[in-house]
């Protein structure tokens, strides 16, 4: 594994893109992102997911150089057409001008639609938070879980994310999918050529399995069964329809160059907490907080993340030394 | 059982109530929502409540002639105090005000405070997508689920839920605690003495139970273990924290009628689909229900309820003999 300071590694992210039909600025919105995953400790959504981003930039299937187009579609509602560029610029723009709406009408509501991998749903909504606005956040990804009762994946690895503000420190950030799993916990064990526990997938005949590269091909499981499903698939309609975008399964995959864009969205709600809570609607989030910690045993959601976030600022991060190689490659290998 | 109208089961239930301390506006509200349910399928949430609503509005701890209050805190918030009465005329209201602003600004949320028990969280936000609007609910109820990791309650049997219209028919209805199971159906099988599944529940030691009595002394299990606790956190914080109400584990319970007021919380988000996902996004919502049904072996979410309801429109529901007579009783007992 490479040591590799936080700074060197966006450097080295953004060189690899921006030598990948990618501008400069989108391409520095997605080293932002990604780099933040890796310091999270969340390395199936960091610098490991550029080789295919850079790749897709190249092949057309991700347009580098997409400028978003936002359209305010009412005071509290905007839509943001990402052109099939890459997910962050398109959501970061597009929360900018929500975070303005909410601060006027005390909500706002921002669809992205034709859009493309988001990486880690917290750090979008964690964002708000950092400006003292409550966010939640519905996204979709291509298939990999079926119907309750079916027997085809319909699905993606679909999350909700949720931040509020604390009166002091980080935001609180809950954010989790709907499978039993991410999906990129399954595919870094099965470049790793490691195991998964029972009970996160089946393979492509629905049969349980503990073979990661199995369960690549096959379905993943819902968390609470039919329930889970249930809400799976209010995701899909929130981060699809409601954005104007591709269900799961219409989308391509992210991790490969090939076929027509995902086109995947993403959906957020930004308010005010005092415009709906009162004034003492943070503070309670801290009461609760303390009434969470005060249990021995119990842990806050985020926790490991900004305890990872903590070292990797002090210390960098590891990355396998293939992929620092590969980065570094792609970097020296000229502009666009 | 007695096999009674929904009409005449109305009237029933409004009359016990109007005749225990209770505005007929307000006994109508809750007869409506109750009866609901029993014609859903759902007698946990149905008249089986009026005996505990009526001593409860009876002994002070619902106010049975609370007037909601509606404030509106920016062009798309509005905040409801229920000042302590029951939720259904709070939340119809205020659903009511968060429509017309949802019509001009594109998107409302509405934060309902010093509620009561809601009832079937489906029912609510299936009344916005009657008038073609999608909405988002978030609830809480008094503790009975411990945070991950804990050994005492914390968090109610919260409740999500979402509505969307369809181009035909009745709306898409999802509803979902992140329970393994909602609080209801165990006190339902606890008061007729009947075991519940293994997985449920524990008793008041944290052993696992098929008590159903046990486990209403006991703690009840999130669905997906730790990412189900977390999302539970969520819905805590929306339906409390952004509500201005009690956190679940300061409240009261919803069963009887001893000390104070509940002071839950219910918090909407409101919208209309064609703002954010464009002109096509009521159609996308029918392509994916095509899509899940196109597989054998597989329900619409809500699908079970609705052959109910049609059921019980025709032929009226069952309700045990007993409650019957109860509510027969109170109503005749005069009014207030």
């Amino acid at each position: 594994m490479a040591v590799v300071s936080l700074g060197d590694l966006r450097d080295l992210a953004q060189g690899a893109l921006t030598a990948s039909k990618t501008s400069p600025d989108n391409a520095a919105f997605v080293a932002d992102a990604l780099i933040k995953a890796d310091a999270d400790g969340i390395p199936s959504h960091g610098v490991a997911r550029v080789p295919a981003y850079a790749d897709q930039a190249l092949s057309g299937k991700v347009d580098g150089f997409a400028v978003p187009e936002i359209t305010e579609t009412g005071a509290s509602a905007l839509r943001v057409d990402a052109k099939c560029g890459f997910a962050y610029p398109a959501i970061a723009q597009g929360l900018d001008r929500a975070a303005a709406m909410a601060a006027g009408t005390g909500v706002a509501a921002a669809a992205i639609g034709n859009s493309h991998h988001a990486g880690v749903g917290g750090h979008h909504v964690e964002s708000m938070a950092e400006r003292g606005l409550a966010a939640m956040m519905f996204l979709n990804s291509p298939a990999a879980i079926t119907p309750w009762g079916g027997n085809r994946s319909l699905y993606g690895i679909n999350v909700m994310a949720f931040a509020c503000p604390r009166p002091e420190g980080p935001p609180l950030v809950i954010d989790s999918s709907f499978s039993k799993v991410a999906r990129g916990k399954v595919k870094l064990a099965a470049d790793r050529g490691e195991p998964i526990p029972e009970g996160w997938a089946t393979d492509a005949d629905g049969n349980p399995t503990t073979d990661a590269k199995a369960a690549m091909a096959g379905f993943f499981l819902p968390m609470g069964d039919a329930k889970g499903a249930a809400l799976m698939m209010m995701v899909e309609i929130m981060s699809a329809a409601m954005t104007g975008s591709n269900f799961s399964y219409e989308a391509s995959s992210f991790y490969d160059a090939e076929g027509p864009p995902p086109r995947t969205g993403q959906f957020f709600l930004v308010f005010k907490p005092e415009s709906l809570g009162g004034g003492g609607a943070v503070a309670r989030v801290e009461e609760l907080a303390a009434a969470v910690l005060d249990q021995p045993g119990t842990r806050l959601p985020g926790d490991r993340r900004l305890e990872n976030r903590e070292k990797a600022a002090r210390d960098g991060v590891e990355i396998p030394d293939a992929l620092f190689d590969e980065l570094t490659a792609r970097a020296g290998s000229g502009s666009v």
